[in-house]
């Protein structure tokens, strides 16, 4: 397998980043190929501008879907997004590695969404869900956050967690085609002492070894619907 | 009331800076006091990083949450996120104008939340959802998007729209305090014809002129939970 991680931690020190690495060795041991964006490392612009198109369809008003989609046809993408668009288009697994700011990514992966993940190609018309156009490559989200297990979940004070990363798992992550495996969580970090973190890690070097038995999550169907996007009828 | 309006949008003249100005003039003729911050006119830096503080309580591992704890406490922050901070604190409300990207906020937004919205402050230790630090203030959405209405709700393709942007509405808005009005949703913008358009434009402005009648969203209270944040029974 084809390996990207995206990591996004700004403490180079941070459990987070220990994750980070041990997944690129834990996979790289399995005879994988593994290519690292440290989003941090690599002073990521996660801002969609203007500037991302060295030419414009429409110089004069900006739609950033419509440029992306020109951009990438003609490959006049700025070199940042077109670089991670190409590991991107590379690999048969991503794995999104970082801490739950406001549960969610951290700007500054939330714009590697929005500047790499780009019209025309990763979706578009429609080409999204199980038609998007990453389909056949899997996704897998590795966080850390403060919050303890139970603060999640039904009834729980924040709900379940799968239900606050939505946006990512499904508007994002599974919009574009990608078969989305349960995110692993490693739980009230911060707080925890070096025991709890070795647990951790142990659980994250089991999962990753044993990958192609996950599951994914299940998502809608494009069959599922009519033409204009309507439920039909089960 | 003081109202600050966090405006952000890639193309000045778009549907969304429409509606940014339409919020601006409806309500300074109301005779309330208007705040814009216009997140893309002012090169706004999303990514939390170690930059943002002048001293450090431990120069040697970043933990963000403490460094801004500490910052806030010491006025150490970094000029731009005190700044904002300073608008947030005199706001009554707050209006967040954004076009939705992968049903979340664009990163130059979601950098605001992780940057502004400072522990100690904002949040911390207990103080959440109703005991949060920014109670007291009202909170609007008021945002555009390519999809049609019948593309959300129960059922639909993408599921209700407050279920993706739960991570904003509750996870983020609700969790500093704030009560949360119901979004104004502009649908299908880049495929809509002036007509439609001016109709959208008539019901915000109809929307901001009424909104004290307005029912916030609802969500959990901290009474409902004891003292490790386990659900109580009901």
């Amino acid at each position: 397998m084809n390996v990207l991680i995206v990591h996004a931690h700004n403490e180079p020190q941070s459990f987070s980043s220990a994750l980070c690495q041990l997944a690129e060795e834990t996979l790289q041991g399995q005879g994988h190929a593994v290519q690292v964006s440290d989003l941090y490392a690599m002073n990521w612009n996660p801002v969609a501008s203007a500037a991302d198109f060295a030419e414009r369809a429409n110089p004069d008003y900006l739609v950033y879907a419509l440029e992306q989609r020109e951009g990438a046809k003609a490959k006049t993408l700025a070199a940042d997004i077109q670089g991670e668009l190409d590991k991107l288009l590379w690999a048969d697994l991503v794995i999104f590695n970082f801490p739950i700011y406001w549960f969610s990514a951290p700007a500054i992966l939330k714009g590697w969404f929005d500047r790499v993940l780009v019209s025309g190609i990763c979706y578009g018309g429609k080409r999204f869900y199980d038609q998007g156009g990453l389909t056949g490559k899997q996704a897998l989200l590795s966080v850390t956050l403060g919050g303890r297990e139970h603060m999640f979940g039904e009834g729980a004070i924040h709900g379940p967690l799968e239900d606050m990363l939505r946006p990512i798992l499904r508007g994002t992550l599974a919009y574009t085609g990608m078969a989305v495996l349960p995110p692993f969580v490693a739980w009230h970090v911060p707080y925890i002492g070096n025991d709890a973190r070795q647990d951790f890690l142990r659980q994250y070097q089991e999962r990753l070894q044993h990958l192609q038995s996950d599951q994914p999550l299940a998502f809608p169907r494009l069959e599922q619907f009519d033409e204009r996007l309507y439920p039909l009828p089960r």
